[in-house]
């Protein structure tokens, strides 16, 4: 029979336990802040998440049972499936051996609804029947509403207006999954009302459309918020990637020697990296000189050109301070097509993982992202999200590296989605109309000026 | 564990032959005809198919072997998965089984791929390096450009304009897999100059594209035309999908009592359908109360409502006769979303096994395909094409009458692809702005009045 081109598992082999790295750092995380300069009590934040995902959020247990009622709701799409690029390695002619896993098969299109099944499905247990949350691109949005659709949870999203004006069909997935969809800033806020009344023609950004979600969320008994990224228990549910990917690569008796995917908030990352990084915690000889690539783009370049410093997580200083890599809070990152890639921030343990040098981070520019995801897809057939380009720009790179130095390197990269829902900026790549963005230093500086002042 | 939802197959369990219904009908095809009532030569039609694919039209033999080479491109997403849709089952509380074959996880997202990977790989064997075909709202297209891709074969696509201008994200798919793609009519052919020529402002028509695409690889040598349903070859790839179905079910130790299927030119039916008619040709017990039931628009309703005659494929009278269903050549259906079931006749393979009653057919209309689909999308997660919810409709109209009888019976339906193309077509049914088309008797009759004399 002919090689084969995917690694399969069975259902029984979707993950009965997330991995939970904090059980594995060198150092704890260190805690968020409230605006006093002191650890936020659990307590506050029980006006937005349910005590259950606090619990996962606050955890050190390496281990943490994944409820069969989520793991049914992951049977819908997982195990995702693992693909060997053969078709990829003969174009570029490299001797490395390619893998990706393909988180695109969910049916919100991403690896979110690993996050949002058990999200919602927490919170159903907690007895809230309500969401909140804020959307961009509406990658998160997407898998949010289609969560709540599975357990019975209704879902409030604000969308970004440029976005709800731009990428109508994202919200029209939404809808089709029962949830309710408003143009953010709305009226029915304090936060979108303050800001309508300084500019009735606001476009939204994601700082005001998460003030919304959370002003309804911690003013409604009956509603809660969820966020798609950046906190501890987002990464957690998001581990089922890399644990499934270890069985797979087990299966034909590989183990990768670098491991790629794209970084904005860090659940991309960090659920197809920890569960290899455990490897490495664990001492474990196979995974001696594994390197893992966080890759960002280079118009926002927050590991490979940010602070390491308490900031906030949101653009209006809602939130929690919490140490991370940062370009300013108020930083503004150019409107690359990578939407899920514009965050100011990053997750607080990939955060503190980069600084104590356990993962590497690489930044590359726009076009040639796009260059790498016209490349995968003619090769491999499916066309990555813009985001997911990333990840591949940067397994390429090594790729040919490897095909410079001869090295028969096994490299593996997340490919976080698909792309169907963001064909105009292949467009737009086709017409030569996009462009590359330089490190935005003026502006990073800027940002970076007005940091909070802690401790 | 829990209950299962998908039932996987390994690579290997990819079908090594396709299945030729054409052994087991009780009757011989009827050829096609030319211009001259006698049949067609195949050295006429050699001027733009490959010998190898007209071989495959004109045979008898049970199996026909699946290159090593199409296996492998098949790899890229077969074995697609089966789903048991145990959440649409519990949402409509019926005693039925329903089972799905999800075709959307093509690269293309559609069942097409299953024969574009083959008819570009034949006709690159037989040292064609160029072929030309039309596409209405885009999945044959897509499918013809990837597959074009995989094997160095250039792909030029003409694209009826008024969706080239309104859906232009498919068209952006078939550039991202490196086709060509042209607004039919276009001023490089005769039959596209002559329309401009009557009627500059043209929005074009599936007729017109095709008369282009054929014309276009008749007068080139190094060219030639890949036809995306319909014809004997086209039905032949599609077997897999139904080979596989079958393997599935056994694995589980299941045989369906009926299966449903969407049907336009036919190759999405037959591909789920043949497979088991053999077993009922074969005498098989287990098959003797299986019903096939091809699922149309009642704006299009070509078994139901048309007659059993001679007619052209084409709208322009450009192609061979072909005795078939048909509402009339000239037939122009309503403008539905499901473009893809927007054809005046069937093939002529599915049309002579409803005329000889092995299969069934039902019309369903527009309104209550998208009832089905978002009714599907907030069970089973996944969004269906506009084409694939005619399936759905009518199988979920049979769990209900199941649900009434309180018969168990087991059904299957072809998912034959996604909706992420077709969201706008969603919207529109949300916004109430869809509407349902009664039975087109006028239409039909004008047209059928002008289907040619035969025999």
């Amino acid at each position: 029979m002919t090689e084969f081109t995917k690694v399969l598992l069975e259902e029984s082999d979707i993950p009965t336990h997330w991995y939970n790295i904090v059980a594995d750092m060198p150092n704890p995380p260190l805690p968020s802040l409230g605006p006093d300069g002191l650890p936020v009590s659990p307590e506050r934040m029980l006006a937005i998440f349910p005590g259950n995902l606090l619990e996962q959020e606050m955890s050190g247990e390496r281990w943490i049972a994944i409820p069969d009622e989520i793991r049914r709701a992951y049977q819908l799409w997982r195990p995702s499936p693992l693909f060997r690029a053969r078709r990829l390695e003969q174009a570029l002619g490299t001797p490395a051996k390619i893998y990706y896993k393909h988180e695109g098969v969910s049916p919100a299109g991403s690896h979110k609804p690993n996050t949002a099944v058990p999200q919602a499905w927490y919170n159903k247990q907690a007895g809230i029947n309500r969401l909140s949350t804020e959307t961009g691109a509406g990658q998160w949005g997407c898998a949010l509403a289609f969560a709540g659709q599975m357990f019975g949870v209704a879902v409030r999203v604000y969308m970004v207006k440029v976005s709800y004006d731009q990428k109508p069909f994202r919200r029209s997935m939404m809808q089709t999954w029962g949830a309710e969809v408003f143009a953010s800033p709305t009226d029915m806020t304090q936060a979108g009302r303050d800001i309508l009344a300084r500019d009735p023609e606001s476009q939204g950004s994601l700082g005001i459309a998460i003030s919304e979600a959370v002003e309804e969320a911690a003013g409604r008994a009956d509603t809660n918020y969820a966020l798609g990224s950046v906190l501890n228990h987002v990464l957690l549910h998001q581990t089922v990637i890399g644990l499934e990917a270890k069985k797979q690569l087990a299966k034909i008796g590989e183990y990768p020697d670098m491991i790629f995917a794209p970084c904005g908030g860090g659940s991309n990352f960090a659920g197809i990296a920890f569960p290899f990084l455990a490897d490495k915690a664990a001492g474990d000889p196979k995974a001696k000189n594994l390197r893992l690539v966080a890759v960002e783009p280079t118009s926002c370049p927050t590991l490979t050109r940010g602070v390491y410093a308490y900031d906030f997580g949101d653009a209006t200083g809602y939130t929690p301070l919490m140490k991370m890599y940062t370009l300013g809070h108020d930083f503004m990152p150019p409107g690359i097509h990578a939407g899920g890639l514009r965050y100011h921030g990053d997750s607080p343990l990939v955060s503190q993982l980069f600084h104590e040098k356990l993962i590497e981070a690489v930044a590359v520019p726009q076009l040639a992202t796009f260059e790498a995801g016209v490349q995968f897809a003619r090769a491999e057939g499916i066309i990555p999200a813009p985001e997911s380009c990333h990840g591949i720009r940067a397994c390429i790179d090594e790729a040919l590296r490897c095909k410079a130095s001869g090295e028969p390197k096994t490299l593996l990269f997340n490919l976080s989605g698909h792309g169907h829902f963001d064909m105009a900026s292949y467009d737009r790549y086709f017409a030569g109309k996009l462009e590359d963005y330089e490190y935005p230093r003026e502006a990073v500086e800027a940002s970076l000026a007005h940091l909070p002042k802690v401790g």
